[in-house]
C-alpha cells in the first residue's frame, strides 16, 4: 500500500528547534501536541515544488480536517539562499498566500547557513518533505517530494484511528533520528529541492 | 470533519442487483467482500462529472491501494438515455478508458427504463455517487457529486483500521435503505447528473 | 515556430461529406464558409483524449471567438466501435456535454464500417485531429493529438489577418488530399486514438 | 472578440525604466526591439497569481515562439513589501523557477518605495499585468489579471501578421500613458495583486 513507502517506523519524532513562529501566539512543541496527529510540512518559499504542490496540499489538509485532532504545522527549513529567505520574506509569503496554520522557522546553531537543526535531526533530503507524527509522537510517514492526496488522507485516517497512550513517551529522546553533518549544496527540480 | 458530510450511519448496504459484469470472472456480491473496505463508484458513461472527475478518482484508488484490502467496484447506473448507454457502449468505454476494476451493470425489473434497482435501493440522487462500505457490510459514506481525494483517502484509512466482526451481519437485510419509486427525469451539471 | 509543425500548406480542404448534422438548421459546407477561418475539430465520443482535451479546447474556441469570423465545427469521425458510437449516442453526448457548435457526422460509402469518407479524404491519422482552414478554403494546419491553446490561438490570429480572395477557388477540387484505403484497426492512448 | 477587452489602442509604449537586468547581457530597451512583437509580463515574486499562472504562461510563450519575432520580457514591478522583494530575492526566484527570458527590475526615483516608474508610466493596476507591444512600439493589449492562452496566442498571431513601419515612431513620446501619483497600498487575491 502506498503509505508504506518512505515510512520510518517506530522512531520518535525529534522535537522542533525553531527561532520564531508565525500564526502562533507562542512557540509550538511536538510535546504539547501529543494526542493529535501532526502533519509537518517543511518547505522553502522559493522552492517551486513547495509553492505549487506542497503548500496547497497543506492548506487543504488544514481546511478539511478538525484542528483539534489534526495539527498542520509548517516548518521553513532554509538550506540554500539563506539571505533571500529570511523571516521577513517568509512573513510576506505567508501573508500573500494566506497561510493560516502555524509556521515555525527552523533554527541554526549560529548564523543562518547550511542545513538548519530540525531538518538535520530528521535527516530530511530536501523540500518539500511531509512528516506525519502519530498521537504518541512517533514518525509514521516521512516523504520527500510529492505524495498524493489519497495517500496523505489515508494515512491521517489510519493514524487518527489509533489510541493515544496513557503515559507520554516524550522523555525517550535517545531514539531520535539524529544525524551528522549534511553537505549543503542543493538543486531544485519539479519535484522539489534536494540537499545533496 | 469533512468525511462526516453525507454519511448515513449504521445502514446495511443493500446487495448489488446486476445484469452483467465487466472485468470480473463471475458476478460479484457485497456478501463475498466482507472483511474488505468496498469503494462503490456509480456512474454513467455520458455523465461529464463522472468521466472527468469520478472515474479518474476511482482509477487512482484502484491503483494506489491493495486490492486484497480495498475493493474498488464500478456500477453503471443508467437512469436516462438508456438506449445510448447499453452494455456494448459501456464495454467500449471501459476498453478505451482502460478501466481495470470490476464494473457491474445495474439491473432493471423489466426493460431498461427509469432508475435501476440498486440505484433505487441506495436512494442515490444521481451520478457520480461514491459509497464506502465497511468490512462488515455497512454504508459509512454516501456522497453524490465530487468528494476530495483527501476525504476519500481519510475515510478508507479510518475504515481499514476497524476490526471485521466475527459473525457476518449479512442477514439483517431489513435495515436496507429501500426506497419507493423515484422520478426519472434527470439533468447534468458540472458536478454530476441528478435524478429529480 | 510551433504552428509550423504538422502543417500541410497550399492544399485545398476537401469538402465535408456528412450524413447528418447536430446544432445546425441545415447541412454545412466548407464552400459556404469562405471568408471565415474554419476550426474543424474531429473526434469520437469514446476517445479519452478527445473528451478530456480536444472537446474542451473546441468549446473554448467557440466561446472566445466571434462566430462571424471563426467557425468552429465538430466532425464525428467514427473509425472503430461503430455500433456503440451511432447518431443517438452522439446526440446524448452533445446534450450532456452542452456542445453548442455545429457537429457533422462523417459519412460512409455504405454501412458504417472502417474509416469514414471525410476522414479518408483528409488522410487523418486518428482522433482528435484539429484542422484549420483559411478564408479561401485552404488547409493551413492539420494536427493529430494535442496542440496547445497558445499555438491554436496564434494560428487563428494569423489566419484572420489574411485577406480573403475575391474569387472563390472552390472549384479547384482536384487538389484535394484524397487517399486510398486505410486500414481500420485502431488503438487509443492518452494522446488520442490512432488509425493504424 | 476576447482580445478587444482591456485594449488601449494607439498609445505608444513608454520606454522601460529599469535599474538592473537578469538574463540579459546588457540593458534592454523597447526601442531596440522595434520589428518584433513584445510580450511584457510584469510580476512580483510573492504574488500568487503571478507565480501560479502568469509566470508559467510567460514561460510557455518564450518556449513556443521564435525569439527573433516574439520577445518575451519580464518586468519585476515591486509596489509592496519592497524590502522582501529586492534584486537578490528576484535572482534566487528566477534561478529556482528556471526563468530564461530577460527580466528587468522596475526603477524607483529614489529608494525603493511605492509604485515604480515603468509601472506608473503604464498606469498598471497591479500584478500580473500582460502588455503586448506591436512591431512599431504601440501598446495593443494591456491586461491586469489572467488572460487565456487562446487570447494571448491569438493576439500575438494577429500582431505578427502586421507590417513593421519603415521609419520608427520612437520619437513620439508625448503620446505616452504617463500618470500621476498612484496610492501604493495593495491587496492580493487569486487573480493578482492590486494597486489600490
Amino acid at each position: 500500500m502506498a503509505q508504506a513507502r518512505n515510512t520510518i517506523t517506530a522512531i520518535k519524532a525529534p522535537e522542533l528547534q525553531t527561532s520564531r513562529w508565525l500564526n502562533a501566539p507562542q512557540p509550538l512543541t511536538l510535546a504539547s501536541l501529543r494526542g493529535k496527529v501532526v502533519v509537518l510540512h517543511t518547505f522553502q518559499i522559493f522552492c517551486p515544488g513547495c509553492v505549487q504542490v506542497g503548500i496547497p496540499q497543506a492548506q487543504k489538509i488544514h481546511q478539511e480536517f478538525d484542528p483539534d485532532r489534526v495539527a498542520v504545522i509548517g516548518l521553513h527549513t532554509v538550506f540554500e539562499h539563506h539571505s533571500a529567505m529570511g523571516p521577513d520574506a517568509l512573513e510576506v509569503f505567508a501573508y500573500e498566500y494566506r497561510l493560516r496554520f502555524p509556521i515555525g522557522i527552523d533554527k541554526y546553531e549560529g548564523e543562518p547557513q547550511g542545513v538548519p537543526m530540525t531538518m538535520r535531526a530528521y535527516q530530511m533530503q530536501g523540500t518539500p518533505t511531509l512528516v506525519l507524527i502519530d498521537k504518541n509522537g512517533y514518525i509514521r510517514l516521512h516523504k520527500f517530494g510529492h505524495i498524493s492526496d489519497l495517500t496523505v488522507g489515508f494515512s491521517i485516517g489510519a493514524l487518527l484511528s489509533e489510541e493515544a497512550e496513557e503515559s507520554s513517551r516524550s522523555t525517550e529522546s535517545s531514539e531520535t533520528a539524529a544525524s551528522g553533518a549534511i553537505d549543503t549544496s542543493a538543486i531544485c527540480d519539479t519535484d522539489g529541492c534536494n540537499v545533496k
